[in-house]
């Protein structure tokens, strides 16, 4: 991959005019396992509620930013490629940003987010606000659209439960990624299906339609080639792409597939609850109303075999004041959000004390 | 890495006198996903039983040599690297090689054995015998003594079940690697024990006294920083290094340590039960007598939480036939007694037919 050390990926700011009329712009970034979105937003009027749609400028994509997946200098280089790459599709550059929220997976602990703020600040203006959280910031505010309260249940590649009190305290639970027991994730659910061909071949686990379907889905003959399949590369987003083949077999009706989706189910219920118990989200009683936004592709709707909905129905019997959101934003313009939201109370702030 | 690709890991043969009387060599080798061992043997003369301890020339020891863990080319350079010093240390050579069994880690396919064998068939004479096996059958050699007959277990890093019928047959059990559920080996339980701690943590799990003692192991502070450590470093040795800190939070009581072990325990005794079905070893009636060799870290004797002891126990339940054995002589030495028996079958069919 190019490396991008001497930032010649602001090259265009010396090419490009910035376009007549061109203002203030927030840079929102959703760095996942599997792939990158930023996009550039101009600078909203403090109105409630948001304008919808909200207004975007540019939008572009990127691969996976996951340092623990990728490595540290990948993961830097595409996320200045990116925001590079967002704002000069705007018409704008660097000078104009107000505020940047990168929201990435694989940020656990403060060391992380101090390592990409320390190389942010070298990047954006001295006036810029900068903001790094785990992308699962990023899913909760594009349900909420902007505002960190509630609890997010992100399943796809990988997954994690992320919640906020309206006082601002959160708390998370998976999200370890798949040696740490993600077992939920759509890593998680496909390594079961592939361990469970490979037991039911060698004579430790029943028979499954998963065998053929996967086989078949990958083009080898036999469960032993799925060994060098595996770790002939270790892309998380790769096995995670088994996903539909589960689903498949368990709505035609295979005992393996099925229980393998319930386990997930179980698996990313007890994710959320742990959060929503940590924060007191239910309030004393159980019943206190807040946001639960669903994320991912493995909870993705209109399929026969709902994840999603079972989570759903689940969270709804142990929380009845729990109030699903699928968001029709996506998560960049949720980290967009968040900045956008920071920078405002900071302004009514200084607003208040002059 | 150094690589050899130019064949200079055999200058030595140029540089060497041939010591006088020497005579012909066998070369064993196990390859593990940990370590490499290859040992040079004396011919010896054709006795049953053989004379003990085993006569060795030579023994060499290097790194992983699974092309699944460190990849293709990294593993044949360390595999014709410690062949090439166990050669140079017994003072031969290749010319005096009558045989070579390479038993390795990672072996789990027709495909895989030829790829080894085309490189290998250009490093010896043209009449040298040349063996290419899944180190677990250099494990059950090891017990004993070359008969290729029995079921072995090994459990160390990773873990398989492999067994031989007296007429050739063979089958294996698990050896999948982590993704797809060794959930006995070594890794396994690390990994069940790394889990349980972020589990506590989060609030999805109850509380575990692994928590501190793996942090205290580790050097760390918060169980936040496990995904940082876990991902820093693909190494699956490096994870199954944490078993005795499981073993000893087991001793001292710890009730989710407990349960990981004996987990472990029916894992690694559902791998048994599978080869020894599959191959009939039990005999019609279930009882009849069999080897049962027992290899690797995760069950070595000794310890107040014996895992391998609670195995046997189990599987002597199972199979009242079963004999247990924990070898005297180690796996490389099994496999130069495979090679040794091959070649021992070979002339005396010669000598029949002439």
């Amino acid at each position: 991959m190019k490396r991008y050390r001497n930032g010649e990926v602001w090259d265009f700011e010396n090419q490009m005019p910035v376009a007549a009329g061109a203002g203030d712009v927030i840079l929102g970034l959703d760095g996942g396992t599997t792939s990158t979105v930023c996009i550039c937003m101009p600078i909203l009027p403090f109105s409630d509620p948001l304008p919808y749609p909200v207004p975007v400028l540019a939008r572009a994509v990127a691969g996976c930013t996951n340092h623990n997946s990728v490595g540290e200098a990948a993961a830097r280089d595409t996320l200045e490629q990116v925001m590079a790459e967002a704002l000069a599709k705007s018409g704008s550059n660097r000078s104009a940003v107000r505020a940047v929220c990168l929201a990435v997976s694989g940020v656990n602990h403060p060391t992380d987010q101090q390592r990409i703020l320390d190389w942010l600040r070298d990047v954006f203006p001295s006036n810029a606000r900068l903001y790094v959280q785990n992308d699962a910031v990023a899913a909760l505010a594009c349900g909420t659209l902007g505002k960190l309260h509630g609890c997010v249940l992100i399943a796809g590649t990988g997954t994690i439960a992320y919640g906020f009190t309206e006082d601002g305290r959160e708390a998370r639970a998976a999200g370890a990624g798949p040696t740490l027991g993600d077992w939920g994730s759509g890593y998680g659910i496909a390594a079961q299906a592939l361990t469970a061909v490979i037991r039911a071949h060698d004579g430790r686990g029943p028979h499954t339609m998963l065998m053929s379907s996967i086989l078949g889905k990958l083009g080898l003959s036999s469960p032993d080639e799925l060994i060098g399949w595996t770790y002939a590369d270790p892309s998380w987003a790769r096995i995670a792409a088994l996903v539909p083949v589960v689903v498949c077999c368990a709505i035609a009706g295979d005992e393996v597939a099925n229980k393998i989706l319930f386990d997930s189910v179980e698996e990313l219920r007890l994710s959320v609850k742990a959060v929503v118990q940590r924060l007191g989200l239910c309030g004393p009683e159980g019943k206190d109303s807040f946001p639960l936004v669903m994320v991912g592709g493995v909870l993705d709707e209109n399929k026969r075999w709902d994840i999603g909905e079972e989570v759903i129905k689940c969270i709804s019997k142990d929380y009845p004041g729990a109030v699903p959101i699928r968001p029709k934003v996506e998560p960049a313009v949720g980290a967009a959000l968040v900045a956008w939201n920071f920078c405002m109370k900071e302004s009514l702030e200084n607003a208040f004390k002059s």
